[in-house]
C-alpha cells in the first residue's frame, strides 16, 4: 500500500493554500457579481443597490491572546476587522451574524463582557446582530463573524480599478498597532517573571490602543462622499501596508512608487521602535492591523481632498514594468517588498 | 476588592446563555424583517425576493471526531446543515463563505479532500463560494459557514405559523444519526483497544451514512411546492425531533399531540437501539442530525399529500393549554420533553 502524499501547509504558504482551494470555486449563479478576490463578495440583488458580504475569524492564541487583550475590546474588534473589509469596498454595513466557540474556562460574564463590546460596536457601525451560532469549544475562543452591507452599484470600489497616474492615498497613521502589540508582549513577559508588576502602559496609550481598540474608517467612507471623491480602487490595511500595495498592484496590473518619508507614522510609534532598535519604517510597511484604508484616486479629484487633515498622499500609480518601488529618505529608489502575516 | 463573580455557563445551559445575549440586541434597520430566533435571518432588499441568512459552526471535539470522520464527509455535511437550515425556512441557498480555522497537523492534502466535500456540496445544492477566511488554529480545526439564500416574500416559513387543527409531518425517518453515531464511537473504542482490528460497519452501514453524509432536503422544498403546498410553520431537525417540537410550539404558542406509533424509524435504526438495549424511539424524540424538515400543513392541503412516501403525519397542532403530549403505543397519553443537545 502506497503511503499517502503529505505535504506541510508551510511548504506552500497561506495564500499558495488559499490558490489551491479558490482553484475549484465555480460561481452557477448570475447575481454573484465578485465572489472571492476582494475585501467583500458583491451579490446583485435585482433592488437599486447590491450587497456586499464579508467574513472574518478571529482564533484565541493565533489571533488575540486574552492575557492582556480585555473581552469587551475583543469583541469590538471582531466586529471593527468586518466593517474594515466592507468599508474598503466603500460599502455600508448593514447586518451580521455572530457565532462563537466558548471554552469552559470562561463565565457568563466573561462572554457578557465579550457582547458588551460586541453590542457597544454594532450601535457604533449601526448593524443588526440577525443571527450566529454559540457552542462550546474544546480549545480556546473562537469569534467567527460575517457581515453584510451595501452600496449603490456605480459605488463599489474594487481591488483592481487603479490606473496610471493616480494618486495612491492613506487614511490616518500606520504601524502603531504592531508596536502597540510588541509593548503588550514585553509587558506579558515581565508579568509571567513577577505576577506583582503592574503592566507600565501609560506611556504607550495611543499605540496600545491602536491594537487594542482600532476602529474602521466609516468615517472616511463618508468624508470622501460628501467630497464627492470616488477612489479608482481600495482597500483596508490588516496584513500591512507593503502587502496591500501588492494586492492593489496585482490585481489593477500596475506598477507603483511610494516615498518613505511620506509614511504617516505618529510620534509614539517612531519612539517605541527606537526603544525596540526597530526601523519604524519596516512597522510602518509590515506590521499589519492598523485597519485604516490605501485608495487612489483619479488626478483630478486631488484638489478636493489635499486639505485633508487625516488622509496622506504616499505615492502615485505607474506602469507595471516600472515595478513597485520606494523612493527612500536618503533618495534611493529601492524595490519594494511584502511580507503579510505568517500564521502557519 | 472584591472578587468579580464567576457563573459556570453550564449553571444556566446553552439556551440560557442565547437568551441572556439575545437581550442586547437592538434592531436598528427597517430591512431587518426577521432578526434572531428562526433558522435563519430574513432580510428586505427591496426586490421580488427576499435574502435568508444563516450560519453554522463546527468545532473538532464538539460536532465531529476525525478519527471516523472523512474529511470529505465533513466538508459536505458543513455545507449540508446550512442548507438544511434555508431548506427550513421555505428557501433556495444561493451563495456562501467558508471559514476555516487549520491546525498545523493538517497537511494540504487534507484540506483538499475537506474541499473536496464542499465544493461538491456547492455543486448539489448549486451554491457559489463567495468569499471565506483560512487561518491557522492553535487546537483543532474549525469550520464556519454563513449561507445566504432567497424565498419569494410570500413563500417564507416561520416557525411561529402553526394554527390549530394543523397537522404535523416529517420528512424521512429519525434517530438514523444517532444510532449511527454510537457505531462509530463503539467502533472507535474496539479501535483503541486493537488497532489492528477493522471497524465493522457494514451491517450498519445506512445509520453510519445518516450520520457521515446527510443531505439537506431540498428535495422536500422543491416538490411541496409542486404540490401547491405552502407549510404554515416548519424547522429543521438538528437537535432532535422532541426539541424541535418545542421550538415551534413556543413560537406558535400552540400545544401538540404526536402519535408514538407514527414516528417514522427504520429498522435498522430499530435494530441497532435494541442491540444497544435502548428505546428506539428515545433515539428518534432526541438523537439529533437528522436534518428532516418538521413541517405543519393546514387540513385542506392533506389530501394533496396524503400519498406522498417519504413524508409522514405524526401528529397535529391543538391548543396551548392542552399541553405538549405523545399517544403512546399502549395508548397511554403521557407529556413529551425535550432534551436537545448538551454541549456545555
Amino acid at each position: 500500500m502506497d503511503t499517502p502524499k503529505r505535504t506541510e501547509i508551510g511548504a506552500i504558504g497561506e495564500f499558495g493554500l488559499i490558490d489551491k482551494i479558490n482553484r475549484g470555486v465555480v460561481l452557477q449563479h448570475a447575481s454573484t457579481l465578485k465572489g472571492i478576490g476582494d475585501d467583500a463578495a458583491v451579490i446583485d440583488v435585482g433592488a437599486d443597490h447590491k450587497k456586499l458580504i464579508c467574513t472574518d475569524m478571529l482564533l484565541e492564541g493565533v489571533h488575540f491572546d486574552l492575557s492582556y487583550m480585555p473581552l469587551a475590546h475583543l469583541g469590538y474588534k471582531a466586529v471593527t476587522v468586518n466593517v474594515s473589509d466592507i468599508a474598503a469596498m466603500n460599502g455600508i454595513p448593514k447586518q451580521m451574524t455572530i457565532s462563537l466557540g466558548l471554552s469552559n474556562r470562561m463565565s457568563v460574564e466573561a462572554v457578557e463582557a465579550l457582547y458588551e463590546g460586541i453590542h457597544a460596536a454594532a450601535k457604533d457601525y449601526q448593524i443588526d446582530i440577525v443571527g450566529g451560532d454559540t457552542t462550546s469549544s474544546r480549545s480556546g475562543l473562537v469569534i467567527s463573524i460575517t457581515l453584510i452591507g451595501e452600496s449603490a452599484p456605480d459605488n463599489i470600489v474594487y481591488r483592481n480599478g487603479a490606473k496610471e497616474g493616480d494618486i495612491l492615498c492613506l487614511s490616518g497613521d500606520i504601524g502603531g498597532a504592531y508596536m502597540g502589540l510588541q509593548i503588550l508582549e514585553r509587558e506579558k513577559e515581565v508579568f509571567k517573571v513577577d505576577p506583582n508588576m503592574q503592566p507600565q502602559l501609560d506611556k504607550y496609550s495611543y499605540i496600545v490602543g491602536r491594537q487594542l481598540r482600532p476602529k474602521a474608517r466609516m468615517d472616511v467612507i463618508h468624508e470622501l462622499r460628501d467630497l464627492g471623491i470616488l477612489p479608482t480602487s481600495m482597500i483596508d490595511i490588516s496584513d500591512g501596508l507593503a502587502s496591500e500595495i501588492f494586492h492593489l498592484c496585482k490585481q489593477s496590473q500596475k506598477g507603483v512608487c511610494i516615498y518613505e518619508d511620506k509614511l504617516p507614522i505618529e510620534k509614539q510609534t517612531f519612539e517605541t521602535a527606537a526603544e525596540f532598535s526597530m526601523d519604524p519604517n519596516t512597522a510602518a510597511l509590515n506590521g499589519g492591523e492598523d485597519y485604516e484604508l490605501l485608495f487612489t484616486i483619479d488626478q483630478k479629484d486631488f484638489e478636493k481632498m489635499k486639505n485633508h487633515d487625516d488622509i496622506t498622499t504616499i505615492g502615485y500609480i505607474h506602469a507595471p514594468d516600472l515595478g513597485k518601488v520606494m523612493v527612500t529618505n536618503n533618495k534611493n529608489t529601492i524595490e519594494l517588498t511584502a511580507q503579510g502575516w505568517i500564521h502557519f
